[in-house]
């Protein structure tokens, strides 16, 4: 093997730096330009206990790695040849960005010699991803220059840790290389020569007088918690301590994370309840504090724009990003901070509100309850039935409809049951992809809701199931096509419906086990369903259950107005 | 059904617009945010004699439009929804302009109020593909006012004019649209208010002067042309005549569309010629003129990199995409008008040049054909195959392997036989659909040479056979695996190769046949290859070839330096 010196230890400082910032969980999607990455990557494998994953397709094999990085709350890291394997990821990149999550996107490109000159397999790669990454660096050639190799190092980690701070998000290294592409594959001892920079320290707080400002504003108020989705690792559990102790509801969004609780106050029903025209009566909030990102639900979000007092967003990284355009304030420092600065300090709500919010909720539960007491099995019974039936375990949840009904239906639990969804761009790519990722950072049973829209948009994504071992239990709800436009406007558009809206795939899912190797189930009943999760999750499952789009839309509005009308009527007394 | 007025007149006219400039062929994703887009066009698709195509993987309907576009040199119009559904065009995008085609991009989009403040399912989709697309028009949001409807129009043709200009390429269209989004659908009636701009008149040819000057440096001289890829609708027919006209070679690329000939002077046996070192003594040229994209072969690159004479680029849009850097001057002419005006001007090469070409390619001819007079069905194989036993047809090529087989071994025959391939990027990604978007638009029969990976990385795209009723053998080279980095030095690397670069899928064809309903056949012979290919060609079929990756290699450099040597053996007597 000729010897590569320079390459060999280029590409070595590379991934001495990366994983000096703690980087060991690895995509590679297969080429040529990419070869001493990925071979050195292997080579260093054991040394630094590298987990290294290996997808064909990069769209699925970006979405894979999002769903690690969004689970484990580390940076992950891409890498792919030149040409448009790299534009493949952009879908999960601009997700990425918008749920803030740290993936590290290297991609290998052709030198400057062979870049806008015709030459084959060779695109612009600088800046592909144009506003959707937080920074953008165009790595020098391969060099075994000191000073050039401890910029490249410097510069990886500062792009590593720019992944990691607020607010997260993906960051693009374009690296060219020049032919022999062979490294130097002799062993690799002694220490790491990259030193670790360790994530910049100093958080954000309320000063003494900002915080006596804001404890006069909320003391004894009548305050409304809204959580929305929690992208970070910041810890939210003192929330709840702090929402009992003052009598304010959280309204939590399933991907809040604050849904494992017996807390009477931690409240699900509120996109029943927010439908238009609503009159909340003795539950009327005088104040809202927001965390999180977007909530799913659409009332609510309705809600929040028309409320007319104070809302005061937490937001560490001061986007301001509400389309609800409801904020008046923003306290940047992070829900754990401000949970520890406000305990202790302020009184509760009148208990005439705080019981409102409680029968509500209540009453909500037991309807929902009530109602799935049937051995139909709706789409609304499959996101009940997961959320009730399912032990400790993650369960990924596709957009489109199975998100929404677990929203609704997901009520809160006290065992340890995490929703996660791709929530940025609310797409319906990349979802499969994203339930393995999170399966293989998993510390418990893994579990995807999916329609069969869906399911097959990245069904290329189950090959990661079989080349890694991973296991998870899929649910695919088969309407055959896109349920979710049956409850638009375009559903009296009869002679254009199914073709344009209602696409249906005929898909086999049973055809598609067998392709990858899955076990395969039909579930008909809520008790086969309830059956099927309670068996042991090894490897590759596929649960079908076959719905009907317009029985479905009918059943969901039946529900939802029976509930709402519930609700109201506890309201009123 | 509410009265949508403004909405519907707006999407109305700018689909007369599209109509206007001759956009007849259309491939929908489903979303919700195209919705009065995609209903107007099904609603107008009887008037204007429309083809709607409908795929839900927008990756592969980009692929698929591609595909039409490439064939049928008509613009074809991509319709999506607001998100990350757009950023799943953007490798074919990238492929398009790399090649040159006029893909019409219409994104639907949240309006500006939804627009980066947190709103669910909105990215910002403001220059989306950035330098990738000629032309970005963001239009104005829906208006029933006329000035607005009259500059929407324009703007719309202009870009669709801009897309079918030299350099062709893509366009992208930023549609925001509000709430409701469901429009009229009352008969539409009387002649389109849109009137048709034609494409832009008059062609760059040489004047007296130049002709006189260029026809003094080229008669009686040892010329060699070099066809590459024909990426547009300019007519290369009468190129072959002028060569035989003047004894000059054209070393004719497979996508040059110049390999269906008896013309002794179209060369094919390149890639082994030129394999280093090679003195080609009597066959030297003198002067070299170009035209055409990059071609596929290596080793004519580099031969043409080491070439000391003038190398005349035609080349209409005057890009000087020559990564050989051996261009000397460029005709800025289509080749059409540049043999026109050759034509009856030049005094023909030395006969001895002339003969010395047309022995080495009958030697070639001849070697290959007695090569592959054997029932082992080993990759070339398949290329000459299907090269000689396919009769009139379109046969899109995969790119990896696949090409470079065809490139060696696909002969040029009599037969009306039209290569296609993806040699832009040269990705493997999107290609089943592009050969789908072939068939689409094919007046033939439509074969697919592909290898596992690419197959696999696409395999969503053969959703569109089943829905449209499209006609396409897919022959599928199964190696379990990459087979290109065989090849290549990291084949060495043994303890890492296989998951790195082998990658073995697994992948079942006969289940992929299952689950899309096409016809399975596994060939293991020539004679079962050459049967299967006599069969007529309805719906999808999938042939299936398997092959070792490692005896490949082997098979590959014995041919080819076998006839390397032949050739070698007549050059020097």
């Amino acid at each position: 093997m000729k010897s590569n010196n320079s390459l060999t230890t280029y590409v070595q400082r590379v991934i001495d730096a990366l994983v000096a910032q703690g980087v060991t969980r690895i995509v590679i999607s297969p080429g040529s330009r990419s070869t001493p990455v990925a071979l050195l990557l292997a080579h260093n494998a054991a040394r630094y206990h590298l987990k290294l994953f290996v997808d064909v397709d990069e769209r699925s094999a970006a979405f894979f790695a999002l769903g690690m990085a969004k689970v484990s709350h580390q940076p992950v890291l891409l890498v792919c040849t030149s040409g448009t394997a790299a534009a493949n990821y952009y879908p999960a990149v601009i997700e990425a960005q918008l749920t803030h999550q740290p993936l590290i996107v290297l991609t290998t490109d052709r030198p400057p010699e062979l870049t806008n000159i015709g030459a084959p397999q060779a695109i612009d790669q600088d800046r592909l991803y144009g506003q959707y990454v937080k920074q953008f660096a165009q790595l020098p050639l391969p060099s075994a220059d000191a000073t050039t190799l401890d910029y490249v190092a410097f510069n990886v980690q500062r792009l590593v840790l720019a992944s990691e701070t607020t607010p997260l998000g993906p960051v693009h290294l374009n690296l060219p290389l020049r032919k022999p592409l062979m490294p130097d594959l002799e062993p690799v001892a002694g220490p790491p020569v990259v030193r670790k920079i360790t994530k910049p320290v100093g958080d954000r707080q309320l000063s003494p007088t900002q915080l006596t400002q804001l404890v006069g504003q909320l003391s004894g108020r009548r305050g409304l918690f809204i959580a929305g989705p929690q992208e970070t690792a910041d810890d939210w559990s003192g929330l709840v301590q702090l929402a009992e102790a003052v009598g304010w509801p959280i309204l939590a969004d399933p991907l809040s994370g604050l849904r494992q609780t017996d807390s009477s106050l931690v409240i699900s029903g509120y996109e029943q309840l927010f439908a238009p025209p609503i009159t909340l009566a003795a539950a009327q909030p005088e104040l809202v504090i927001r965390i999180g990102a977007t909530p799913v639900s659409a009332h609510l979000a309705g809600w929040l724009k028309a409320f007319d007092g104070p809302v005061t967003l937490v937001d560490a990284a001061a986007t301001l990003a509400d389309h609800t355009l409801a904020t008046t304030a923003v306290i940047r420092t992070t829900v754990a901070t401000l949970v520890t600065q406000l305990t202790g300090r302020l009184a509760g709500a009148p208990a005439v509100y705080t019981q409102a919010w409680q029968t509500l909720e209540q009453v909500y539960r037991q309807q929902v309850k009530l109602a799935f007491q049937t051995d139909q099995l709706t789409e609304g019974q499959v996101a009940y039935t997961v959320a009730t039936q399912v032990p400790s375990a993650n369960v990924f949840v596709s957009n489109s409809m199975p998100i929404r009904d677990v929203d609704q239906f997901g009520i809160p639990q006290t065992h340890s049951l995490n929703w996660w969804c791709n929530r940025g761009a609310n797409g319906i790519d990349g979802v499969v992809s994203s339930a393995l990722g999170m399966a293989a950072v998993s510390d418990r049973a893994n579990y995807l809701v999916i329609g069969d829209l869906a399911f097959f948009h990245d069904m290329n994504g189950l090959m990661m199931a079989q080349r890694h071992q991973l296991a998870l239990t899929i649910i695919v709800i088969n309407n055959n096509g896109g349920g979710i436009f049956s409850f638009l406007p375009q559903a009296a558009a009869e002679s254009y419906f199914e073709p344009l809206f209602g696409t249906p795939q005929n898909l086999k899912v049973s055809a598609v086990a067998q392709l990858y190797e899955a076990t395969y189930e039909l579930v008909a009943s809520t008790a086969d369903l309830q059956a099927a999760l309670q068996q042991s999750t090894t490897g590759l499952r596929l649960i079908e259950v076959r719905t009907d789009r317009n029985e479905n839309v009918v059943a969901h509005r039946k529900l939802a107005s029976a509930l709402k009308a519930e609700m109201e009527a506890h309201l009123e007394n």
